[in-house]
């Protein structure tokens, strides 16, 4: 029902039609200077402060997930988009809506998750509020979170810092999560012990603030690492050259999308980063990631290049393969 | 269903069972020193800059009724917030919980609302998200809205700072917002050309600011009048006496409330502000009040008093009622 009367499920995919919606309805009519909707934190001076600022909504099913649960991912989500800004996260906002009939100890449980996740990377929740909404008029419990963090010493990270040759890392195997929350749904009768990667990346971002030739950081959440290459490509008129052979992919991730006909390239991690950095310090990154437990399979996988601005695979038999923005949603309520 | 067991839509009401969810979940887990479930907004030292910082859920059913709609009232909800707490607004973060099936151009309607109130009371929204709900997961449209303001010179506000003989003013008419949301339902039949109160109350607060014996400023939503009295004879262990005759409530109000067993001073408002000041300034700050537009309607309606910590309502023929603490919500997805 993409006719452009009523909202669809792809709205919210992280692909073409969300970004449609958000430059046609969002954009147009908030658009401020300040406003960058491409940018995972916008910068706000306050006082003699540089502070980051972001927000994000989560609306997970199921709940509970192998490796995390909305409660954690609330928090991880919101500074993540911090972290790969280049910001030390601080203090978070929390919104909570909530079905009536949810089980009182299961909110329990999610909510002393995410308080755990806030204690363990050193997050205050200071402000909050809650709503219930009636039965049938929610899916259990949906959460925003709203974080403010100061920026950390180093190069002004932006699309516009990219340029041609330079490297593209990817801190880690991608599609874990998206695979390991469509599982927990059973829906399709497929089981397995995939964990999320749903984390705190800022161990990562902390790791490559100082690299003076670092361009670009974000987390590839909803549409994958594609739509964030798709985002590279679109703002920078540059393409990006990824190499197949290259991508870090766990094999259970490969099983299920090859069953099933979808791209692990385009579904969601939630602990993953994506970084720009000049070539010349792509390898010192690597070593960086690659000595962290949560970099550890750290890859080099792609190289911005001159010319059209599209997403180019280079497949391992030699050949090419165009990756187009993502359209239709292929795992809702992911995130 | 209020056996602890489930959630029920008294759990969002603004009464007993909400805050003892939030004491009992959401202040257990979260507690730090800088959260304070009581307050509207929380203070932030960001640098050399006095930050106030709150966030508020929306999801006011229908999304647009006489007076306002669920995007201005966004706008209003959490700068007014920060208006209470003594605080110019200055940025805003969004987000947009979209139910699959909402039709684009309402959407449109709604957002291009949302910045115009924004807008005029010179706020920007500087931050964003959007996620898609399943058909019935959601119920059209849920906002959340996270403000950052800047603290105003003047005295410290907060409930520690309310005496024994201060005075109560009430900023104008209680429960418009209720009752005009409720006819908007038409779900009893009734109709009426009440509009809601929804406004900003920032020319209130600004009125305000500079008295020096002002203690303490609310805005009355979910829960309305009562509720608040009961939030500040809680916090200060004094009595609320209010006056039954002093107390505006529009006769259109008092009508429906009369018709349907309502009590309008439990009724939310979204544009009025609940004072106390110290005995000394009451008349002063009734007189700025009264000037304004806003506060034509302004009255003082009580006093505080040691003794017992309750809320007691003097009646017209000279007697007194106590008001209880709200326990069923009368009116849910009213803000």
């Amino acid at each position: 029902m993409n006719d452009d009367t009523y909202i669809s499920l792809a709205h919210g995919n992280g692909g073409r039609f969300m970004r449609e919606l958000i430059e046609s309805v969002f954009q147009r009519h908030l658009g401020n200077p300040a406003l960058d909707v491409q940018a995972d934190a916008v910068r706000l001076q306050l006082g003699d402060a540089h502070c980051l600022f972001t927000t994000d909504g989560f609306t997970v099913q199921p709940l509970e997930f192998p490796g995390g649960d909305i409660g954690s991912l609330a928090v991880h989500g919101t500074t993540n988009d911090l972290a790969v800004a280049g910001a030390e996260p601080k203090y978070l906002s929390l919104n909570a809506f909530i079905e009536e009939g949810l089980e009182l100890a299961l909110l329990d449980r999610l909510i002393a998750s995410l308080a755990a996740a806030a204690r363990d990377i050193g997050v205050q929740v200071v402000a909050g509020d809650t709503k219930v909404l009636r039965r049938g008029e929610g899916g259990g419990l949906y959460l925003a979170t709203t974080g403010i963090g100061l920026a950390l010493p180093g190069p002004v990270l932006g699309l516009d810092r990219i340029r041609p040759g330079d490297a593209v890392l990817v801190s880690g195997p991608v599609g874990d999560h998206g695979i390991a929350v469509m599982l927990a749904r059973e829906q399709f009768g497929l089981r397995g012990d995939l964990r999320s990667d749903a984390a705190s990346v800022l161990p990562l971002t902390r790791a490559a603030r100082d690299l003076d030739g670092l361009r670009f950081m974000r987390d590839p959440t909803r549409g994958g690492l594609a739509s964030v290459c798709h985002e590279i490509s679109r703002a920078t008129g540059l393409g990006v050259r990824l190499r197949e052979a290259a991508l870090p992919v766990r094999d259970p991730v490969r099983s299920v999308c090859e069953m099933l006909g979808y791209d692990p390239l385009y579904l969601a991690c939630e602990g993953r980063v994506v970084a720009v950095v000049a070539p010349a310090q792509a390898e010192a990154l690597l070593a960086r990631w690659q000595a962290l437990p949560e970099g550890s399979e750290a890859c080099l996988i792609g190289t911005l290049e001159a010319g059209a601005d599209r997403v180019l695979l280079e497949t391992g038999i030699g050949g090419e393969r165009l990756l187009e923005e993502l359209e239709d949603d292929p795992l809702p309520r992911i995130c």
